[in-house]
Formats: structure tokens, sequence, C-alpha cells
């Protein structure tokens, strides 16, 4: 996996959902990049459109490599989120059927079989495919403290226990993601997402299944072992602080390096206020078992 | 841990909430056992009182033993879900004053820490405590393929990987339960309980995060390895087979000899009439990493 590579040519960026499209754009801008989005209709928000953009369905694989090579876009980041598609009811073009084999064989298989295919895929057609880190290196959570509130003792040993579970898990193509208070695993994430995850906490903790006075309990986050992270970092934001404020944990930790933080001011700032640590952990991780 | 001891003397059930305290005390006076049920309030079911009871309040350990002692009980069941009760909120008795500092260690640490910390203290005090199978074996979900259907070649893939996913998580004390469906893990079961885990299962299904056509994914469940098998079997039963149909499961799979099938006939029957597939499967438990 080449990493931190440089991208001189035209970065082509292959838009799924959220914010992180744009924010990975206007930072490959700011450092004077050609640039050209691809938005995956129903997916990418329509605010990539201040950036030069194609828009392409599901299945228009071809419409894809057309816009990618009418504009000269070689090197390639893929961001954003993305719902399963199902693949009967995607209209395939021209270019997808003759790749159907390889879209077949998406159908089956964790999250990062999918996406670590996907980079197979467009590398064996000659692109070259970086991460979001390697065009904007600043967006990654940095190692230490990051906001004005540090972990306790018992944060620091609820941290290492949810750093343990989401490796354990990691192993196996689940999660990124896991909630720990007083030694107890409260809540692992699967295909339901962060913000579900926290959501369910909140309720656990208001419908008294979970308990605990004040801030209690840490939410963890890291990439699984040997995942693709040049597709699928895992990300935290104002929203993933606000949220874990509503579940009155303590705060976040993420593997530092390894974890992007959109809206980096604003997510540390949300932090600040709600009473939250924000914490990066330098991991060693363990290699995909 | 002793395992299918037989109990002669009168059996003290220590009851939860549930059906299963009932089932059991069932089970034992059809055996012909003297039996007394002490019954924690606001967590154990009134049914309990048609057999000889007693009910005490979280913090009443000192009542808690007077009748155990009164009805000459040395021979203990424990069973039936609990809340984690709020320490700050509860009274304490006499018999709990003495027994504080156990009391206060049972605040951290997972489930299974809860669980054998309070076996071993009710064995430190001369109880022998039996697992809800000595006394009722015929509870224990069997081998094989239990109710008219079978699983596919697919569902038999997917509960592989789930019986994987929860032998990794046990090790960490986690959960018992996954969804995998085509070889994705879908849920992981922690804080929750099954029953949130397959609600949450059917909306992210209902809302397209999750798809396939017809019954897909397993849900799988067995004990975590290292388990106080006694005092925590897992349980299913034919209210499990609703929430896997309703999230449109193919079926579900135990851990043969090692979960608890209440209301066996009716489990079985659900199962049968909804289209899933209900089966035991043998599992060589890794030990506790």
């Amino acid at each position: 996996m080449a990493r931190r590579s440089t991208t001189s040519g035209p970065l082509g960026i292959i838009a799924g959902g959220g914010l992180l499209p744009c924010v990975v754009a206007d930072a490959a801008a700011a450092r004077g990049l050609a640039l050209h989005i691809v938005g995956i209709s129903g997916e990418a928000s329509h605010a990539i459109e201040r950036h030069p953009h194609t828009w392409v369905k599901w299945g228009e694989v071809g419409k894809l490599f057309a816009a990618l090579d009418k504009h000269g876009c070689r090197d390639l980041v893929i961001i954003g989120t993305v719902t399963r598609p199902d693949l009967a009811h995607v209209k395939l073009d021209f270019g997808a059927i003759k790749n159907l084999p390889f879209l077949v064989s998406l159908g089956m298989g964790g999250d990062d079989h999918v996406l670590s295919s996907i980079v197979r895929f467009l590398e064996g057609k000659g692109y070259r495919v970086h991460g979001a880190d390697d065009v904007a290196p600043e967006l990654l959570a940095a190692d230490g403290v990051l906001g004005k509130h540090a972990p306790s003792a018992d944060d620091r040993a609820d941290i290492a226990l949810g750093f343990e579970v989401v490796q354990a898990l990691g192993a196996l193509d689940v999660g990124q993601t896991a909630v720990v208070a007083k030694g107890y695993v409260v809540a692992v994430e699967a295909a339901e997402g962060t913000d579900a995850m926290l959501e369910r906490c909140a309720e656990l903790r208001r419908t008294g299944r979970t308990r605990g006075r004040g801030l209690t309990g840490v939410l963890v986050k890291a990439p699984k072992p040997g995942q693709e992270e040049r597709v699928d970092l895992p990300t935290i934001g104002p929203e993933t602080v606000r949220r874990a404020a509503d579940a009155r944990l303590a705060g976040v930790a993420v593997a530092a390096g390894q974890v992007l933080m959109v809206e980096h001011a604003a997510t540390i700032e949300a932090a600040d206020r709600r009473g939250l640590f924000l914490l990066g952990e330098r991991l060693t991780l363990k290699p995909k078992g």
C-alpha cells in the first residue's frame, strides 16, 4: 500500500456522502492540485458542485471511467459514506457490464472485503488510489490530549479495553468503534454506524440499563487491523462529540494518525464545551489475524 | 465448576426477571424436589408466587440468607434477568453491610466478572451453586436441525463466522450474540440485549442499510468462553424467533447443550411457522483468552 505518495497530476475524487469529500477537495485545491469530483447520485452532497464534477449513478461504471479519463485523473481518492446498493435495482451501463463478474463478487463479504476489492480493481485498470490523508494529512487526529479535558485513570482503563475490543473485532472485519464504561463493554458497532450506536448508549443510560454518575465511559475508534485505510479511514467530527455527550460519556479516544477529524477545530471546541476529553492514542496495531 | 451435580436437599432459587425462574422451579418441582424461591423485588415475576417464596429487595442480603437458611436451602440456582442496580439508591440491610466490600467490588467490570464474583461469594458462605441445566437438563438446546427447516450452505458460512465473532468477543466478556448475513456482520450484542439487537437488525433491513432477498442472515448465540454458565446461560425462546423473523433472518443457530430453550416446543413451532431454521451446533469452545 503506497501511503503518503505525492499526487502531481489532476486528482480524481470519487465522492460518497458526508462532509468529507468536500473537505478533502478543498484541502487539495488549497494545495494547488487540479481535481475533478465524481459524485455518486443519492450519496454525495450537492456541495461537491463547488468543484469541477460529474454525477454518476450506481451502475454507471463506464461513465465513471469516462469522466476520470476526460479530466486526466490517474490519481484517485475514494471518500465518503455509501449505502450498500441493491444490485437488483441498479441499472448497469456498458462499462459496468464489461466488469460484471467483479461487481457480482462485491455482493458477498464485509466492508473491508468490498473496499479492498474496489481498490484492487481500480489499480488493475492503472489508477493509483490514495488515502484522503495523503492529500490532506492535516485531517488526521494528532497524538495526545487534544482539547482542554484529560481522561482519568478509570477512563484510561476503559480506553485500553475499548481498543482491545475494536482490534479483536476488526480482525473479523466487523467494527471500528466501541463504548466502554467502568470496564463494561456497553456497545459495539457493526452495520448500524457510530451515530446509531451512540444513540443506543444514550437510550441505555436514560432507561437505567447502564448507570454512572456524571460523565462516564468512553467512545473508542480505530481502524480495523489490515483495514483498507485508503478508502475507509474511520472519522469523527463535532456530531460524534455531540452524540457522545448526549450519551453522557466522559470522552472520545481515537487511534492517533489513523482517524480523520473532519472539522478539526469545531470537534475540539465541541468536546471542550461539553466537558469531554478528546484523546489521540498512538496504537501498535496487531497484524490482521 | 461442579456441573450436573445432583441436588437432594431443598433447592433455593434466587429469581430475577423473565419466565426462566418459574420454568426451572416447575421442572424441579416435577422432579419431586423441595424448593424455595427468593424473588428479587422489581425483577422477578409475580408468577413465582405459585411456589413457596420470599421477596427481597436489592440490598437485603441479610434477609436473603435468612430465607435460605430458614428453608434449609444449601443448594442454589441463580436464574433470570436483572438490571444493574444503582448502589446509590439501594438500602442495605445489616447482612449487606457486613458484606459491603464484596458488594462494592461488584460495581466494576463486565457481566461475567459480576456473576462469577457472586458465585464465589456464595460458595465462600458454604452454598453449592448449580446451573439451571443441572436441575432441568431438558431445557438445553439439542444438537442438529431442531425444526423442519434446515440452513443452506450460505447460512452455514454465516453461522461459522457468527460463532467466531461471539467467541472473539466473549474472550473480552462482551456478548453472546451476533447477526451475520452473507459474510457481513450486521450486529453485535453488548449491553442492549438480544431483543434490542434484533430490533436494530429489523430497522436496518427496513431502511435498506442491509439488504437481501427473502430471509437472509442468521442469529448466532453461544456462551462466552469461560462464562459462568451456572448463572448466565444464554437463552432463546419463541420471542427470539419472532424477532429474528421480523428482521427477515433465515434462522437461529445456538451452541448445542449450552443455550437454554425456554418453552422448547413453542420455540420450534414459531421457527417452523415463520420459515426459519433452528439449529443446535456442537461447539468446541476455545479456552478463555
